[in-house]
């Protein structure tokens, strides 16, 4: 049995769940619970009420046939949730199989968590979330670097994480095709073209700055990134949160990832700031500020432990911290204008209404961006933070 | 027949070429001709005088039993002739079989040529070097890269040349241990010991900067390098040459190749300075100088023809080349550094007479080399010819 791939429907499912799954080889019901482009999820439940999801990789994108995936993304996933897990265990999904041949696995089922995007849209606020998610970005990354890793195991790790098909995808939605308006897919507000006609495309230093950027993107193996760490990648409650789908997981610059967390937030902020949810926005502020304080002070932590030998040089971790710094921002300016201009957008903004605030809460984004990406002052959260000062009462045009 | 591994000898070998190789199965001759640390090289001869050469990896290197090492380089070794066999085919050695399970290959057998290391300290020269080096940088180097490849197949190609062993002993022996003096190895000159105790070990401006090197080399997959292109890692006679050797190949930071040759011909040019071989210290400048110029102008000209959608920014491409003519001087203080200090020493140095002027040459090297890791203004070629020409006649310490 399952010798083979084949792609399961709910009913495949129970029948699989039952063959696998210890205590679930009873009556058992499922649900398709996905909502993503690439991957079937399906929630299985036993008589006694407890549940585990099945996630298992299609061969093409649900969005569309023509857009195929090979289905190696799901072991990339499921093994950077199992590395996560050894580095985070409370702040990830426990996986309980992985089945390389189904190109499936069965992990835990997160009860009582909400999307956090969702939830930040609707302008809750979590106390805890800086800490945890500083300690999520500083122990998965830091230690998967090779100050903390054997340079020879980050090689192995490095070889099961080469990505080529799903870092594709960010070389070109992310680092490409909105400065180019490829094959004029990108789509803008209406009202908003000119605008950005003239701040974006037509801004050759912007593209030259976002061209360097790709170049690192696609030669820099740092550490094991998420990938994809925005805030519809963060399963929240009031005590907790989970990070999930790292299926974009590939060795790739520091920056990547905490310039995702950066822009994703501010995009909170902007939403904030259009519904004039004063305290909201205050929050979010003094959660970008810990955030990325508490990241730098728990990464310096952990660098502290470090066995390679020039580690002892306070300078030489001062320079890794600074270039990780500055690289954050940069990145968090290019995913602030592929969210706005390219293909995947985020409700943050296409939400807001009237069209009107919608337009200002783009250009403030947009015009922070820029700065972040040209701007070398911008290279550490209090600059950052001024520069949403800067943008938040100011004169737009 | 040969479908485990063993280590062969002079008789297995004859036995092998008999089996595997197409008019060498009558009466053969073999000698075993390798005197590197690794591999065991033999050269077949048939009856007719034809002859190929015979090339495997032990599990141990040759010096030392307890260095053992993965028989995977020959692996390594031989993709990584076969590719520079599609970009340059004049100028590596043709491969006639790849065995992976006998960790061997069998090569056209290179007649008429010389070790480029053993002919230059001898002061021959060779008017055809700079262009056919530079040709085979630039093809090599460049087509590699995610300019020219697909970065889909630039990934599959990053994976099958991670190559955790070998890079290992570059990150230790190049990277690391000359400046520490890891466990009293390094060997000194005897009348040299106090001077570089002074100007390398105590010099943790200098220890800083290399150790930022030291993470480039580990984190920059920038393109398939040669991974130990030096003097002696080329066959030359007077009508052309071939790059033999790489076995260090990997995805790696491409001032790292460019450096090595930088840094041995400079060994070439000290040597040359100490026995006043005025005509030949001449060469090596302008070899150096046009090796480099030439290298700068093949690899524009291919750049020219990416695909990447970028790579129409003439200011991308020159921040590109620019930033590998930064590390590529950089790269060859921290090869001249290692080849005067640490473990694995060149007789270009080592073999001058008397022993004052071995020390003024070596002086000389690393004077240059600090400079070439310390001085930024050290950026292109000219200005390293004019800091060749600040230490030839000055006055040394």
């Amino acid at each position: 049995m399952y010798s083979k791939y084949f792609l399961m429907n709910e009913e495949d499912v129970k029948s699989y769940v039952q063959a696998k799954i210890k205590d679930f080889s009873g009556t058992l019901f499922s649900d398709e619970i996905g909502d993503g482009n690439l991957n079937y999820v399906f929630r299985v439940k036993n008589e006694q009420g407890n549940s585990v999801i099945v996630k298992q990789a299609g061969p093409q994108a649900r969005i569309s046939e023509d857009f195929v995936l090979s289905t190696d993304r799901n072991r990339i996933e499921t093994e950077a949730l199992i590395i996560e897990g050894e580095f985070t265990p409370s702040l990830v999904p426990n996986i309980l199989l992985f089945d390389e041949v189904m190109s499936c696995c069965v992990m835990e089922d997160l009860k009582g968590f909400e999307i956090m995007r969702k939830q930040l849209n609707v302008f809750k606020t979590y106390d805890h979330f800086a800490e945890l998610i500083s300690t999520f970005m500083a122990e998965n990354l830091i230690r998967t670097t090779d100050f903390l890793l054997d340079p020879k195991k980050k090689k192995e790790y490095q070889k099961r994480f080469i990505n080529p098909e799903l870092c594709e995808i960010t070389e070109h939605l992310v680092y490409t095709e909105p400065y180019i308006n490829f094959k004029e897919q990108n789509i803008l507000t209406s009202g908003n073209e000119e605008w950005i006609h003239s701040f974006v495309y037509k801004d050759t230093a912007l593209h030259l700055e976002v061209a360097k950027r790709k170049m690192q993107f696609l030669t820099e193996a740092q550490a094991l990134l998420h990938g994809d760490l925005h805030t519809g990648s963060i399963f929240i409650n009031d005590e907790t949160l989970k990070v999930i789908d790292p299926e974009f997981a590939f060795y790739g610059p520091i920056g990547y990832d905490v310039g995702n967390l950066i822009a994703n937030l501010t995009f909170s902020w902007a939403r904030g700031l259009a519904y004039e949810e004063d305290e909201f926005v205050s929050w979010i502020e003094e959660t970008l500020l810990s955030t990325i304080q508490l990241f730098h002070k728990k990464a310096r932590s952990i660098l502290a432990t470090s066995t390679e030998q020039f580690a002892v040089y306070t300078a030489l971790l001062d320079d890794y911290m600074d270039r990780i710094s500055r690289d954050a921002f940069a990145i968090a300016g290019i995913e602030m204008n592929r969210r706005i201009i390219g293909l995947a957008k985020v409700a943050d903004i296409t939400t807001i209404e009237p069209i009107d605030a919608r337009i200002t809460a783009e250009r403030r984004c947009l015009k922070i961006a820029k700065e972040c990406i040209l701007n070398k002052e911008i290279s550490h959260i209090q600059g950052y933070i001024k520069l949403l000062q800067k943008y938040k009462n100011g004169v737009l045009i």
